[in-house]
C-alpha cells in the first residue's frame, strides 16, 4: 500500500514497461526516469559547464566546445538505486518502484578525464562534485542536486560528459544539454543538467551524497555503506498477454522462448538461470553475445509450457560471484533490492 | 491509498511532469501514456491497415500508401479519461492518475473521411470500429483493444490516421506505425497500433466501448452515459521549487507570473480564473492566443506573493458555459474528474 506522497512521485517518474526488454537499446521515451525536483528549462546557447575548485586552470566550456572534443558512444544500462523499493516493507516513503526502473541507451559524449587533466587537479583533491541545475528541498535541506566521485572513479576512462542519447541530443528529461555518465553505477551518480564540476579536498557532505543513497539501518543512519555500483539483476519479458489490472500473464500451452536481460555493475554477467516454480528449481538460460561491458546481456530459455499456474523467475550471477537473492535485503531507504523477479503465468490448453 | 495492482499500473504508465506545461507542445517522451496491455512490436514493412465490414470496396493500405495521401498536421491536446481518478474516493481499481495524464502534440496524418468515402460505406452503417494490435484480458474478457465512433463523428474533417508525432515517426508507445486521432475526445478514442477499421450496422458491443468508459453509478452499470469529449480543465505550472516528497512548492515573496494551460473538448476555452485561497476568491487570468481549435490554451496571471501559506487553484470555462467544479463528481470508474487543481505553496520573506 502506498500513500499520496508516494503516488505523486509514481505519477511523475517513469518506469520502463517490461515488454521493452525485447529491445537491446531502450527508446528515449521509454527509458526509466527519476527526477528529484523539476525538469529545468535550459537555454543551450547560454549554458556553460564550469570546472573549478582545487584546479590549476579553471575552465568554462560551452556546448559547442564540448561537442568539438573527442567523442565516444557507449551502451550503458542505468538502473535507479531505488528499483524494487515498493517490494521492501516499511521503507522510508520515496519513489515506489516495483522492478521497472531500468533502461539501456547509447550515450555519446566526451571523456571526462582529459578535461580534468587540462584543468589540472591539485594534489590535495579527494573528490569531484558534480552539480546539476535542478534545485529543491529534501529532508528540509534546500540544495541543487549534487553528487561526488572519488578522483580515481572520476578519472575512469569510460566516464563521459554525455550530450546525446541514442544518437539524438539529450531530451529535456534526461539532462539536456549535458549529463554525467558513470558506467556501472546506479542512476543517482549520472548527474543530469550538469552545470559545475568542483574539485574538493574532503569527502562531499551534500544531502544527496551524505544524507541518502546509503544502506541505512534506521532513519538518519549516515554511517551505512554508500550505494554505488549496481548489484546483479535480471528481468524477463513477461510472456503471453496480460490481464489489465493484475498484470498476470496468459498463454497457450506449448514451446515458448522466454527472453530477458541481466546486468551487474560489479562484473560482467556470466550466468542467468530461469525457474518456473517460484525458485524451487532452476535451469540454465542461454546467454547472447554481450552488447558491451556496461550494458545488460540478453538471454533466452526454451520453456515447454504445460497447462497450469506458474511463477516464473530469473536470476543473474556476475563474474565476481554475486547473485540475486530470493527475497530483498531490508534497509530503511529501500535501496538495492535485486531480489529475483516473479511473474505469475497461467497456461491454458490449446 | 493504493494497492499493488494500482501501483503496477502507475509504474508502467507515464504522466506528464506538470512543469512541462511551460511548453506549448509536449516532447514525445514526456506526453502522458496509458497502455492497457503491452506495447506491440510492429514491423512497418509488413503492417497493413484493413478497411472492411459493410463497405462497397474493402481496402488494404500499407504505411507507404497512407503516407502518399494528403497530409495534415494538427496540434491536439489528449487527456486520459481517468485523469484525476486517484482523487475520487472508492473508485474501481485502475490507473491511479492524479492530474498529470495530459499532453499536447502535433499529430501528422491523413484525414480518415476520404478513405471511408473511397471504401464506400453502406447505407446501413451505424458505427466504425477501430481495432488495435494490442491484446489482453480485462474484466475476464480477452480482446484486441477496440473502440467505435458513430459515422458522423468518424467523418469529421479533423479525424486523422496519424503516423507522425511532433514531426517524427510515432514512437512505439504512441501507436507506431499508425494511430487514430479524434480531436476533442478523451484518450481512449485515439486507438493506437491501428490494424483494422470495420463498418458495422449496430452499436459496437466490445468491452472497451460497452463495458467501461461510462459514467457508472455502480459496478457493471452499463447504462451510464458514455465518456466521449473532454470536460474543461486547466493546470498551472507549479511555481517556485518543490519539496521532493510532498511536492509542496516554495518561493520567495514578490511578483510571480503564474502560467498554465486550459482545454476543453466541448468548446474553446474562453476564460481561466486563478485563486490563491483554495477557491474562496477568484481573479481573471490573461489568455494567450490559441494554438489551434483542439489544443490547450496558455494563460498567465501576475501574482503578488506575500509571505504565507497558499492554496493555488485555477478554473477554466469553455464557450459552451461548462466550467470546472471545486470537487470531483463521484462515479464508479473514476472518469472525467475535472475538479480544480490545488497546489500548496509556501512563500517566504526575501
Amino acid at each position: 500500500m502506498i500513500d499520496l506522497d508516494e503516488l505523486q512521485l509514481a505519477a511523475r517518474n517513469h518506469g520502463m514497461p517490461l515488454e521493452l526488454l525485447r529491445d537491446p537499446i531502450t527508446p528515449a521515451g521509454l527509458h526509466y526516469l527519476l527526477i528529484h525536483f523539476d525538469i529545468p528549462h535550459v537555454d543551450a546557447d547560454t549554458w556553460r559547464l564550469e570546472i573549478g575548485g582545487l584546479v590549476r586552470q579553471p575552465l568554462s566550456l560551452s556546448l559547442a566546445e564540448l561537442r568539438a572534443r573527442p567523442a565516444r558512444t557507449i551502451p550503458v544500462t542505468l538502473e535507479c538505486a531505488g528499483n524494487g523499493r515498493a517490494l521492501i516493507p516499511d521503507h522510508t516513503p520515496s519513489q515506489p518502484w516495483l522492478r521497472e526502473a531500468v533502461g539501456t541507451a547509447e550515450w555519446t559524449g566526451t571523456p571526462l578525464a582529459p578535461i580534468l587533466a587540462e584543468a589540472g587537479l591539485a594534489d590535495s583533491v579527494c573528490e569531484l562534485v558534480f552539480t546539476g541545475l535542478d534545485r529543491g528541498i529534501q529532508h528540509e535541506i534546500e540544495h541543487d542536486y549534487a553528487r561526488s566521485l572519488r578522483v580515481a572513479e572520476a578519472l575512469g576512462e569510460d566516464v563521459l560528459l554525455a550530450y546525446e542519447m541514442n544518437g539524438a541530443p539529450l531530451p529535456p528529461q534526461h539532462g539536456f544539454p549535458v549529463r554525467l555518465v558513470v558506467p556501472g553505477w546506479y542512476g543517482m551518480a549520472h548527474v543530469k543538467w550538469l552545470r559545475a564540476i568542483t574539485a574538493i579536498a574532503d569527502e562531499f557532505e551534500g544531502y544527496q551524497q551524505a544524507g541518502t543513497y546509503r544502506i541505512m539501518r534506521f532513519e538518519d543512519d549516515v554511517d551505512g555503506p554508500p550505494v554505488e555500483r549496481m548489484l546483479p539483476r535480471s528481468l524477463l519479458v513477461p510472456p503471453g498477454i496480460p490481464d489489465f489490472l493484475s498484470r498476470e500473464r496468459h498463454l497457450a500451452a506449448g514451446r515458448v522462448v522466454l527472453r530477458g536481460r541481466g546486468w551487474s555493475g560489479q562484473a560482467p554477467v556470466e550466468r542467468v538461470e530461469v525457474s518456473d516454480d517460484g525458485g524451487a528449481t532452476w535451469a540454465e538460460a542461454e546467454l547472447e553475445p554481450p552488447l558491451g561491458p556496461y550494458a545488460w546481456r540478453g538471454f533466452s530459455f526454451g520453456w515447454d509450457a504445460a497447462p497450469g499456474e506458474y511463477e516464473l523467475c530469473c536470476r543473474a550471477t556476475d563474474g565476481a560471484g554475486n547473485t540475486q537473492p530470493p527475497e530483498p535485503a531490508w534497509n530503511y531507504g529501500g535501496f538495492c533490492n535485486n531480489a529475483v523477479q516473479r511473474i505469475r503465468v497461467s497456461v491454458s490448453a490449446r
